[in-house]
């Protein structure tokens, strides 16, 4: 049984989208088809302020709707703060939806004891956090560790950046006790093959996590019809106020 | 030093603006300038889906950009949800920056041992009670309570309205011990001071809440320079970023 | 790529064998092969008790070794007080393991925002209320509710059964807000595809759910060689320590 | 409308009081007369022990009583351990109540992400870490840092005690991730203003934070009657027990 | 080796002293000689209210620095609200110190899975609520339940007593799962024994409990010199401060 | 009253036992009769991994059974993973049961403000982790710290381990704050009377701490009945089953 499953990149620019598809391709169970999208038009080509991801959030919520429109079996939401995550499972009336830092802590937490997570900079540490908290993962959380790096410096200098996460990632091993690393935002991808190998404990890429997660979601669906509750939190809006509100359109029309 | 506050209802109306600004001038300090604001167009005229509030999130993002720029001193995000506060916080450079749940609930803590939330429905607890957690209150919430009206009914017939909020309130203090009842929607206004007289405990408005928290927050602003800190989570974006991100521009052209 | 997975169900009785076998067979990915395995000899037929399940770890111990030098790729802990967890990784140097309270629960918070666990007697709850805790979902555990049936109750009049699982079902629902329904026992089989269609809510089943989670880890360790780290808590003991204290060998001679 | 407030310097010595009506004249709204107190007589000089704290109380329970006698609308416990707020809260029948670390740390954490105590010894950290806690608060306390200064040494030498306060937050900011710093006793009156703005993020000072705060809780209960609720935790006692007891009285005779 | 043990009644009077000594007599080790203290004059005959509490903690520190200098092993403060325990550990320089929450809770726990307090009001439940949570116990407080009897009201109508303590009991352990029950006043003496034959679990009781801890502290630290640390927070005051301060001396002179 | 105790050390090496019960013998109280026990033939002679202390597990609870069987009143799991505690709870119908780390924490947290605990491996810290939090003591821990010395490492060359200990625990209070040591692992015995007299605190001994909180478990449950409810979690096996299982039946017969 198919499962096509639509990674959105919520970010202005399409620099990513290749490699993330490419990625999948390699990784992908044979009855997936994985696509990759990212925002047109002039907008925010990275998410790390919170601004930035509350302003990029309706096209988000748009696409996704959009997808399950479109057949999808299962979105993700391609940044490693899971940006509306609940408001995207309201919309998805069928469809799965999953992100991020959800599935990479899932995983972490099932396959290690104590995990640290690599961010970017110390900025979105409060944001993460949060998470961490809201998920349940608290007490399995040893450290998050900044490498000092935007979401566009990752890839540019790829050495430099391994570099960095390996000395973060063996603190965090050595002082922290940590015994699984995750990679706190996609636009580190790339790295956490030679590196787990290197390391000698599981690195948890944080763009190949949720759509793993995502085939497993939709394989749980296929098979059991395990899918999100409609039933209280993930609730959705009904179709009359949703047309009413024109919810979906913008500024060119309806999506 | 006077004291410019904008009360912002993330709502596609302004049926309740009126009554929300009547309301403050009655209780504000002498200092205080008051407006409320509504948003304009077709759109949710309530945020009760997570959806809908993240759809409200960009125009509640320019209009609090805009307040700033008007030289507003505090702007009030005005839903229980507390609706993008890190985004706004980030957004507003200088102003102070509150909303409904977040001063409910310091409010409630430090009158009270044990807090009740009156919602309107079930579908808000989750989101609702993920704030609590976030704030760091659960230990003193001691129930939820849903009224099973919606937020545009609270107003049709204020008797009922109040009939079942004081049932839910007895119940509240007399089987789940809570001490202080926080009404958890702005909706709920025009109730709390003649309920609080007859249940004898004090019964917190999701409006005046934000709005008396706000001039504290200008209060020590303008007299001992504390404001929300940029070091780290609050930080605001690089102006050039937000240019050519056009970050704050609408459809209709700059804000 | 082929994922041999082993289902045992640690009791010294076959009775469940072949359902499970039947159902599992029904539910699978087209590469899995799977395996149900119970224990020979005299011993517990259900683990209740806290020292039934504490007698039969050895033998379960034992199998996850020998499944593992049978070539299997998983291995699942068939109870839903996932017995020794801990152990079993350490034990299995590079097969993958899951317990049914692990999976459920991972996948349960991925669904929904409250969830309910429906055990057959009291005695059960202080055992998985640790787990819940341990694995860190305790916000999101709305209740737990007895069904006041032995593990060997649940397919003796199956009809009965499933009357009380509605029962309690509904009461977690409509009084304690879950969304999700978790039956915490691998004897509740059978029950979840109607009790999830007629009550609108996912069912969570004790042996499908750590049985597609075991699936979902042999992919990302197949694909993306992402496995249990060896650490810090599932490190393996020593070769030599093995054999000098003998730790599989049996009364019988070595497994 | 006029806000009479006391600060209750629970020290049997009037070295500091000027200062803090200097500070507290400079620092107040235009509506707020305030008075600061201190013990007469031989007794403890700080309560930096907590059985020097335990020892006072009953003057400080004396000093809230007859404040209230005397029309005050407020009253501050001014120690960062907060003594007996909740016996003071029973006390005072229609007084608003409030302590340093409640009202700094409602403000910390409503203007940062994560805040610091800095504290004058070691010896004071398990107590105001117990009312971290109690608060609600510890899942955003980054750090207690000790000045290694006792309270009578803070003002001794102020240049030194600018220089402790100063490498304690950087460290604060820069190693564990603070946005706000909070000096943890009172006796730090002095060095909030010039540190803030060097620092680059706010420093609440332990006298001011509870007389703004005060003023607030003073204000809300003026405007909209929210004040202490006597429906659980503090309950005043019956008049004729606090007759019968001599509950206020002293060797010298009644307050 | 004799111990010494004091159980203060930390009110003033002596009603219930004889009770008390009559009762320890009968539970003793044939090592020990315990005393009973009740404090003379005019004050606070219950401490239901946190600033009765408040009030008689002096005193009641003054009883534990003269029981140290008169060669007791160990005071007991004799209120299920502990009162003063860390001041009367720092004052107690030799001497062991316990009270009865933590003594029961300690017990409690180590004897069954979950707990549910009875106390004699709904007042009380805050501040002993905040007990249970500073001592660890909070996920294993299944319920309280309120007798509505006052302290003085448990030894009036001791089949009343039974009666309601018996129906809080059955409700604690059939419908909140409890296991073991905590009588939460000194004033319920006399009830535990045959309710926990008639109950079928323990109950203990808030003044044997104590008294048998105190014993148990006593043992360990005659025995392997294992006592209160003096290191961080129970730290006794310098000598020449408690003379100075004149910290123990009363209106009629030195303790 | 004679209390007869059995410290089982749960491996198969009878190397510690006589130093165990030389020790025992000069600590205990005159009324106490004290044996030590450890496994005879082939197995595990220390548990430092999950998987040994999960197949000595069997032994353990049957050399629980027989000493009920033989008129022991109480039983001590000799490792501070404390083993099974649960199920030889159950498995005990009279006879208490207790353990080192919950022993050892209660003991800890009565005692001083935060505790450290010295392990000898970090691959221990997971599991005591989980025991610490499960106890209810992790807002009391304030570190753990590796030895780097294996079970049967303590003894060989004392002085170097008194070296790391020292080491160890002067890190833990001068840097963490602990006024509490806890030595992780029974195996470092002899240790803690000179070094708890060169620190300044208390040091708590693995194996003294459950061996003289069982004889204060016996003392309470001889002179007032408490002991283990057998309501819920610890409510033993129905005999019939025991024997139709063969529960505690060995390959060489009944035990």
């Amino acid at each position: 049984m198919t499962k096509k499953i639509l990674f959105i990149n919520p970010l202005h620019t399409d620099v990513f989208d290749e490699e993330f598809r490419t990625q999948f391709e390699s990784y992908k169970s044979p009855e997936t088809v994985v696509d990759v999208v990212s925002f047109a038009g002039t907008g925010p080509i990275h998410v790390e302020y919170n601004c930035y991801e509350a302003m990029v959030i309706p096209e988000l919520i748009r696409t996704v709707k959009k997808a399950e429109e479109d057949g999808y079996d299962a979105a993700i939401l391609g940044c490693f703060y899971d940006p509306a995550l609940r408001a995207c499972r309201e919309v998805a009336e069928k469809m799965v939806v999953t992100a991020p830092a959800e599935a990479a802590l899932h995983i972490a937490t099932t396959l290690g004891e104590n995990f640290s997570i690599l961010v970017g900079r110390k900025k979105w540490i409060p944001e993460m956090k949060e998470n961490v908290h809201k998920y349940g993962f608290a007490h399995k959380l040893t450290s998050f560790k900044s490498l000092e790096l935007g979401v566009h410096d990752f890839q540019k200098d790829p050495e430099e950046t391994k570099r960095r996460i390996r000395a973060a990632a063996n603190e965090a091993i050595k002082i922290d006790g940590a015994d699984v690393i995750v990679l706190g935002c996609t636009g580190e991808f790339g790295f956490f093959e030679s590196l787990q190998e290197e390391l000698g404990v599981p690195v948890i890429d944080a763009s190949c996590a949720p759509f793993k997660y995502a085939e497993f979601l939709v394989e749980v669906k296929q098979k059991l019809a395990w899918t999100h509750s409609k039933k209280v939190g993930y609730q959705s809006p009904p179709a009359d106020e949703v047309r009413d509100f024109k919810l979906f359109e913008t500024a060119e029309g309806k999506i």
